[in-house]
């Protein structure tokens, strides 16, 4: 699968939330992610540009967890990337497998988002501890799909919510600058 | 946590079966057990004593999938060594990610398993696709522990089940000659 994604800084949430509400976006819902990143013990991440990560989200009384690998950016103005996610049933588990295998626990990233969905695209308003906030556009392309188009869906639908300026192709790992 | 483990080349299995019964063996299920293993690519897993694999057990219309590392076998006569086992929601994203690490697909190793308990014991009845017949005996114990104490019970173990040879030490993965 291909992940399209456009990442902006954001000022305010209200403006957007506004805009979204007239362009009849669905509030999904909002939730808390724990990102927790891992480095490779034969490459180095933040050179390949790939990641690899265990997510946590609390929910009620439950966690759900995931492991998440994405490639390195393949475009020039986005984030668009490969990615695999698949859900498991224990975190701590998980980080013993991934350190016996020699990957380093390398920093945890929290965030709060709002999820919206528009269409395809899936719009996310982020509260990252330790970076700020930010307005996230993706949308899920099969693998060899042409992605330009998206690529140019996603910049409209960001006029729409009067953002034309501070895109970021940063990640949240890089932006929290540990 | 230590996996300690002893496996055994069985002839047959209907008096092992009269065995347990009359040691009063709970019988558990029986399953069978798809596993794929794969090897990392900075480090030779056959040199190293490791596994990495993907556990697929059919269960009616569903499949459950596991992943499990194992560390390197840390006594001469058995074999018990550390593992992590995780459950996850979906096999095929689960090697995606692997290769996507690099990690390469070695061999599916495939079993119909017969499992029973004894007291703290875990015995196995194993007919293992292009490698034979096999019994296991195991016992988790915390990290740490003293192992040789349960080893003797194993060992005693297999003695009232009439086994008193053909001890391997070696894998299923090794065994297939794969």
């Amino acid at each position: 699968m291909i992940e399209v994604e456009v990442k902006a800084i954001a000022k305010e949430f209200e403006s957007i939330r506004k805009r979204l509400a007239e362009l009849n976006a669905l509030k999904i819902k909002t939730e808390r992610q724990e990102d927790t990143y891992f480095n490779a013990p034969h490459r180095d991440f933040a050179i390949t540009d790939e990641a690899l990560r265990i997510r946590k989200i609390p929910e009620n009384d439950n966690l759900k967890v995931f492991i998440t690998y994405k490639g390195a950016k393949i475009d020039k103005s986005s984030k668009t990337r490969k990615e695999f996610e698949v859900g498991v049933a224990d975190a701590e588990l998980t980080k013993n497998i991934f350190e016996s295998l020699g990957f380093k626990e390398v920093a945890t990233v929290v965030k709060d988002r709002e999820i919206y969905q528009l269409e395809e695209f899936i719009i996310t308003l982020d509260t990252v501890k330790k970076a700020g906030i930010f307005v996230e556009i993706e949308k899920d392309l099969e693998d060899g799909s042409d992605f330009d188009e998206t690529l140019q869906e996603i910049f409209k639908l960001y006029e729409k919510l009067g953002i034309t300026e501070g895109f970021e192709r940063r990640s949240y790992l890089e932006l929290t600058g540990i």
